[in-house]
C-alpha cells in the first residue's frame, strides 16, 4: 500500500514510538564464529526479541545492495524507488545543509587543468582535506552569482558542495566532468530545454568561469568541475503523513540530512558515543513521539572488515537498551538500514534482521536477536517501507481501511 | 499476478472449491491463555492442518487493519485497493439490495432540523429502529422521482440507504452532511461536472426537498442528510474470470452482499447456526463448484472482548468440519478475513492464520492450526489475494504461464 494511502489511515495518539537503527546490521558468518550478532553477547536485545515479533525486512529488493540514503528512505516508509535522492542533494545533505524546495545543488569535484585548459588531474590529485577547505574558503569569498545566493561547503578531500538558491531554477543539467582526462571541463548543458534549466545552466557556466579564475594560482585544485545537479523537492514530512512530530538523534550529517528530508528535528548536541545519544534521547523524550536513533559503527566496522569492533558496539549498546526500555515507549523496533557483513567490507543485499516490540505485536516463539534465531520469526522477510506501518498500527496510530 | 492475469489461465474442470471463512480469525494472548485458536480444542482442524499447507495472510497490506468488505474481496482475489466499495454500495449491500450496475446508491442519515431550517441533531436523537422503519416506511411511500426508480430501505436506528436505478446517472456527488449542527443540509452539489453529475445531483436534491415535505410533521426524524453516493459498478463475476460456478453461504447481509458482488449465488434459507449453515453445504453440494462458508460470530465476540464465546465458536464450528469433509472437497481453504483479537475489541492489522487443504498441497510439518503453530507453516505470509490463485491451482483449474 502507498505511502499516501497509509496517509489517508493515519490517525493522531499519544503513543510513542521509537525506532533504533544499527547501520549494516546483518552480517555473515566470520571464521565460523557466526555473525557480528550470533558472536555478541546481547541479553538485552534477546530479551526483547522475546517480546517482539521478529524476522527480517529488503530495503529496497531482493538481491539488491542499498545506499544508505535510500536505506533510510525505506525504513521511514517512502518509496526508495519512487524519492530517488540526487548526489547533489545527498553531497548537500552530507554537509548539514539545510536544503529549501528550489534549491539547486550539485557536487564539486576539484580538479587539475593545464595551460590548455584540458584536465590532467580529475581528482586535483586527491588534495588533503585541509587544503581542500582552504580552496573551497577562497572560492566562496570570491564567486558572486547574479540574482541567486550561491553557498559553498567542503565535503572532503577534493570533493565540495554547492547550492544555489533563486527563484525559477532548474536542475536537469548534465555533469560537466567528462569522465576522462585531456578533455576540458564540459559546458554545464540542459538535459531538457527549459527555462529553468538554461537559466540555471548559465549561472553554472558562469560559476565555473569564475571559478576558474579565482583558482588560477592554485598548484592542484585550479579547475573544478560540477555533479549530480538536482532540483531539490522536500519529502512530505512525517507531520503531515502521519501526525507524527519526529526527531533525529544521529552522530554522521549524512544520517541527520536524511532525518531533516522527513521532516524530523535533528538533535545537535556535539553527541558522539551511543551512550551519549541515549542520553539526549531521555533528556528529548517528553517532547516527540516518534525516534529515530542511529548508531553508526555497527557499519564503518563492517566495512572495515572489523568483526570484533562490531560484536563490541552491539554489546555497547545493548548494554543501554534498558534505558530505552525505562522510557516505556509504546513500539519499539530494532534493526538496520542493510547489511554490512565483515567479510565483505561492504553493503550488501542480504535481509536485515528486524524485531518489533509493542503489547499488541503477537509475539513470536523467537528467544534471540540474530540471523539465525529470527528464521522461525513472525514477519518472515517484508519489505523496508512496511516498518512505519507496523509500526504506527502497533501504536494504535492507523484507521480501519473500508467498512 | 493480477486477477486478469490469473482469469486468462483459468480452466474449467470438475474439481470443488470451499472456502471456510471464520470472521476476525486470528487473535492475541489473552491472559496467558494464549489466542483462542490456541486456547480451544479444534481436533478436526488440527488434523486437516497436517494434510495441509500452511501459514498466513495479510488481506490489505501489512499494518494496515481492514475492513469487512475490501478484507472478503481480498479473498475473492480482487485488489481491495484497486477495487475500493462505496459507504453507500456497502450500506445497499447490507441490506440485501441487489444492485445493478449503473444504480446510484447512498445512505441517508435522518437528522432534526429546527424551524429555521437548520441542523439541531444530526442523528435525529438516535430514534429507535422501529421508529427509523416507520419514518422510511412513509418516506417510500410518498416520495416520487421524474424518470427514475428509487428504492429506500431502513437499515438501523436513524440509518437507511436509498438506491436511484434509471439511464445516465452518475455518482461524484458530495455528502450533503455538513457535519455540524447550527447548518442546513448542503445541496446536493457534483465534485466533477458532467451531465450525468449534474442530472442525479438535481434528483438527489428534489429527493432531498420531497422528504422535507413528508416528514415536516416527525418529532424527530424531520429532515434527511445523504452520505457515500456512488455509482454502482460491478465486479468482474466468478463465473466469467475463473469459469467457476460460486455459491454463498452467509447469515449477516454485508456478507451475501459482498458475495453477490463477486457473482455467487447467495443461499436464502433463513439460516442461522453454523450448523445450519453446513446443513445448506450438504444441500447444494451438488449444484456449484465453490463454496464460500461465512462464519460470523468469532469476529461478533471479539469485538465484544469475549475470549470464550470466540473459542466456543470455534470449538462448534470444528465439531462440524467432518461434515465438511465427508462431502470430499478437492480444495478446502480456512481462514478469516481479518484478525479480530478480543483484547482489542477490534479487527487488526495482525496476519489471519490460513491453511489449504488439497491431495497435492504439499503439506508441511504443522499439526495444529494455530498462530504458533503456523509460524512454521509452508506459505509463510501471502496476500490475501493469493488465496483465489492457490484455491484454483489445488484444483488444477489454472494453466501453465508460458510454454
Amino acid at each position: 500500500m502507498s505511502m499516501e494511502m497509509i496517509s489517508q489511515l493515519a490517525v493522531t495518539g499519544d503513543t510513542k514510538l521509537a525506532l533504533l537503527v544499527f547501520d549494516g546490521l546483518g552480517g555473515l558468518d566470520s571464521e565460523g564464529r557466526g555473525t557480528a550478532l550470533e558472536a555478541a553477547r546481547v541479553p538485552n536485545l534477546d530479551a526483547l526479541a522475546k517480546e517482539s515479533v521478529t524476522g527480517f525486512h529488503t530495503p529496497i529488493a531482493q538481491g539488491v545492495t542499498p545506499g544508505s540514503g535510500p536505506a533510510h528512505l525505506s525504513l521511514f516508509g517512502y518509496d526508495p524507488i519512487k524519492h530517488t535522492i540526487g548526489r547533489g542533494v545527498l553531497e548537500a545533505l552530507g554537509v548539514d545543509f539545510p536544503l529549501r524546495k528550489g534549491d539547486v545543488p550539485a557536487r564539486i569535484n576539484f580538479c587539475t587543468i593545464g595551460p590548455d585548459g584540458l584536465i590532467t588531474d580529475r581528482r586535483a590529485g586527491r588534495i588533503p582535506s585541509e587544503e581542500g577547505a582552504r580552496v573551497v574558503a577562497k572560492l566562496a569569498a570570491a564567486i558572486k552569482l547574479p540574482g541567486v545566493e550561491c553557498e559553498i561547503r567542503h565535503v572532503k578531500e577534493y570533493r565540495a558542495a554547492v547550492v544555489l538558491r533563486g527563484e525559477g531554477l532548474g536542475g536537469e543539467i548534465a555533469d560537466t566532468d567528462p569522465q576522462v582526462t585531456g578533455k576540458p571541463p564540459l559546458e554545464p548543458a540542459p538535459t531538457r530545454d527549459t527555462p529553468q534549466n538554461r537559466k540555471t545552466a548559465a549561472l553554472l557556466a558562469e560559476f565555473a568561469q569564475q571559478a576558474k579564475a579565482i583558482l588560477a594560482d592554485e598548484p592542484k585544485a585550479n579547475m573544478l568541475t560540477l555533479r549530480g545537479i538536482d532540483l531539490f523537492e522536500p519529502l512530505p514530512s512525517f507531520q503531515d503523513l502521519y501526525h507524527l512530530n519526529p526527531t533525529s538523534i544521529a552522530v554522521y550529517p549524512m544520517y541527520k540530512g536524511v532525518s531533516r528530508l522527513a521532516g524530523m528535528t535533528v538533535q545537535e548536541h556535539g553527541q558522539e558515543t551511543p551512550a551519549d545519544e541515549f542520553a539526549i534521547l531521555e533528556k528529548v523524550w517528553n517532547n516527540f513521539d516518534y525516534f529515530f536513533i542511529h548508531i553508526k559503527k555497527t557499519d564503518s566496522y563492517g566495512e572495515d572488515g572489523n568483526f570484533e569492533g562490531r560484536v563490541h558496539v552491539l554489546e555497547e549498546v545493548d548494554a543501554l537498551i534498558p534505558r530505552l526500555r525505562a522510557l516505556n515507549p509504546d513500539v519499539i523496533a530494532v534493526t538496520g538500514d542493510h547489511s554490512t557483513p565483515s567479510p565483505l567490507k561492504s553493503h550488501s543485499w542480504h535481509p536485515v534482521p528486524l524485531m518489533i516490540y509493542s503489547k499488541h505485536c503477537r509475539a513470536d516463539r523467537v528467544e534471540g536477536f540474530n540471523e539465525t534465531a529470527l528464521l522461525a520469526g513472525g514477519l518472515g522477510t517484508i519489505h523496508g517501507t512496511s516498518i512505519l506501518p507496523l509500526m504506527l498500527a502497533n501504536g494504535k496510530r492507523l484507521a480501519k481501511f473500508g467498512a
